[in-house]
């Protein structure tokens, strides 16, 4: 009897019919012999719809209030779910975050989960019921609820079936698994059978809408498999693996069009330069992607680029103002129409010319390449919003993804 | 430092723009120099909405996850509130039935509170906070959530009062006091500055809208003092004190055209016969209000007649019929169209002729009395429903109540 953690998202469970559904296919996952414990996300735009409540009386509002209020709408959901499938003549039971033993930090909105006390999961399974669990919350040292923040109903599942040593953690959501890349970008983009979960974590920007990154990086310390499938379709849907266990050269292509470009061209070399401006940017909880620095030799000078979500743009913008605002020399220089294209590969590290052929791809189609970033398993590159459907059919390709 | 408990009702939170005058009602409060706990119910029609999401499902779902569900309302508004007191930068926390240390019995959707551990409420209050509270809810020795039924919320306030010794528990409502009779009929009729709590209790029918009896019971058994006011307009309300404290031969009329007769007529004079009957209706779960018995001296049959609500009309005609099927005499009527008029006074209990003056108003006006039940404190009669206005009129003029 194998023990199997199910998620479903939020559209996955977006309305009566759809939690119906997924109570059949839960069921259906039960009687072919197997413990399960699922873990859902609140319906469709109920987070939403509670954040616009609260936003009639304050944007701002104290954190702990914050995940009381939004922490309502996976109990919601857990709790029609466990009556669908009781009405399906299954039994079940749902449970909270803190009746799941989901312990967390004393912070809030987004914490991380520190344990996960799983008497009361086992207790209920070892009475044949399938548990459904809200994800996406918690329960601090204090007593009060805690919520890890967006998409954190993937790690609050990856930590369950870790915790109960779960034989696999199944991750249902609205695409049929993970493509080469955007399939709605390159309709002949492939659905990988595998990705590892380092490929899968840096395939973050092209992978937002099927699976959270710290979800993966959670499932990568826990060494736990996963396996992302459609929700509401058949399908093999793809496996994300142990490095190990597969060596692909390039994986897919990631792409990320909410991004905005900032240069701050003719910066003077002295020392803390970068650590004040980054610095002032992390202050103010902005997020900086790509990052690169080049120095002209002659003036000493140098010029730093880097990138932010679109949204950032203009408080970027303002603070890096307002940084550089005593070098004489220094000019700022902003484009919002910026996408970044990023190929992923465990395999790349043994094998060089990988950046180059991306290069070689981009420069036939004649698509200037603004920045450049690197890790060990990625490339990026910043170019023109305007060329980024032609950049992904140019590097798909080069690198034969479709075969 | 006085320590005020205030109750909220669904209405008194029902919207945004409610729940931000609420938050500045309270803190007035707090700031007279006050210790303040608030209970509140949840928004409008949440759990109306919540129901129909579960009825989508099925009619009929388990109790604990439909308490589950259905308790997501309070904190909801709970957190709002608190959320709205923070933002006209008063101190506050909310607290769910769990948290604030709520416990019931086992069984759910209409359990009955058994203790308030009060020790997190208690440090919370003494760290200057406004303690808003999810009233409805509690939790039970397993960790489940439960609800403790339709206006419930009234109940956890009174209970929660009573464990911190609170000195008022003032219930806020949308309208400003308790009537002689229900002014939507009887356009003098007079608020009452004071009622006692067992007036109170059996002007359940005409309070149903204002306080629960339930919690009128817990407050009388706890010798808490409440007092009734509109959540959004000044007044004096009315104050529901120990009956010590007010001696008053007839307090107020109480109707109630939600119901429906049942007559069973010539039943044999045989032991258990009553016993049977009402002990199948409750087995259903049905609740009987009057019950009347007469007996046909000289054929040793006996008359029973019976009133329960509308909605178990039909459901009370059918078991009638089942049990009474053997006896060859006995025959059934039903009414639908019937009401009950009731007047209610703690000084009833010393003073005679009270129910004969009654009975004389309504005889004056031509209305026949289909049944009569008396309490100490309480004549009620049944009559026909057309006749109902007329009867209040009757009556509230022959007590002189208007005075």
């Amino acid at each position: 009897m194998a023990l199997i953690v199910q998620k479903y998202g939020g559209t996955s469970v977006g309305s009566i019919e759809k939690i119906k559904n997924v109570a059949k296919k839960v069921i259906a996952t039960k009687n072919q012999g197997n413990q399960l414990v699922v873990v859902v996300s609140a319906m469709g735009n109920t987070t939403d719809d509670l954040i616009a409540l609260k936003n009639q009386i304050a944007e701002e509002v104290s954190p702990r209030e914050y995940d009381t209020l939004i922490s309502t709408g996976e109990n919601i959901s857990a709790a029609l779910l466990a009556i669908a499938i009781q009405d399906q003549k299954e039994n079940s039971i749902s449970l909270t975050g803190w009746q799941a033993g989901v312990l967390t930090e004393d912070i809030h909105m987004k914490c991380k989960i520190l344990d996960v006390d799983s008497s009361r999961i086992k207790a209920e399974l070892a009475q044949g019921k399938i548990v459904v669990i809200t994800g996406f919350q918690g329960i601090n040292s204090k007593g009060d609820i805690t919520t890890i923040g967006r998409g954190g109903s993937d790690t609050s599942a990856v930590v369950i079936a870790a915790a109960l040593n779960a034989d696999v953690c199944e991750i249902y959501t609205d695409v049929d698994g993970i493509y080469t890349t955007d399939p709605r970008k390159l309709p002949h983009a492939k659905k990988l059978e595998t990705i590892s979960h380092e490929e899968m974590l840096e395939m973050a920007s092209l992978g937002a809408g099927v699976m959270h990154p710290r979800a993966v990086e959670t499932a990568k310390v826990n060494k736990m498999n996963l396996h992302v499938k459609h929700s509401h379709k058949e399908g093999t849907g793809t496996q994300i693996i142990m490095s190990g266990e597969k060596t692909q050269v390039v994986s897919g292509i990631a792409t990320d069009d909410n991004i905005a470009k900032i240069g701050v061209m003719h910066v003077p070399d002295i020392p803390g330069v970068a650590a004040k401006l980054f610095g002032s940017l992390a202050a103010e909880k902005i997020n900086v992607d790509v990052i690169v620095q080049s120095i002209h030799e002659i003036k000493k000078l140098n010029d730093i680029s880097f990138t932010v979500s679109k949204d950032d743009y203009k408080k970027s913008l303002k603070i890096t103002k307002a940084i550089t605002s005593d070098w004489k020399e220094t000019q700022i220089v902003g484009d919002t129409k910026v996408a970044k294209i990023s190929i992923v590969g465990i395999g790349m590290i043994s094998a060089p010319g990988v950046a180059a052929k991306m290069f070689h791809a981009l420069g036939k189609e004649k698509i200037n390449i603004q920045m450049i970033s690197t890790s060990e398993i990625k490339v990026s590159c910043i170019i023109a919003e305007d060329h980024l459907v032609k950049a992904i059919r140019a590097i798909h390709d080069e690198f034969e993804l479709h075969k």
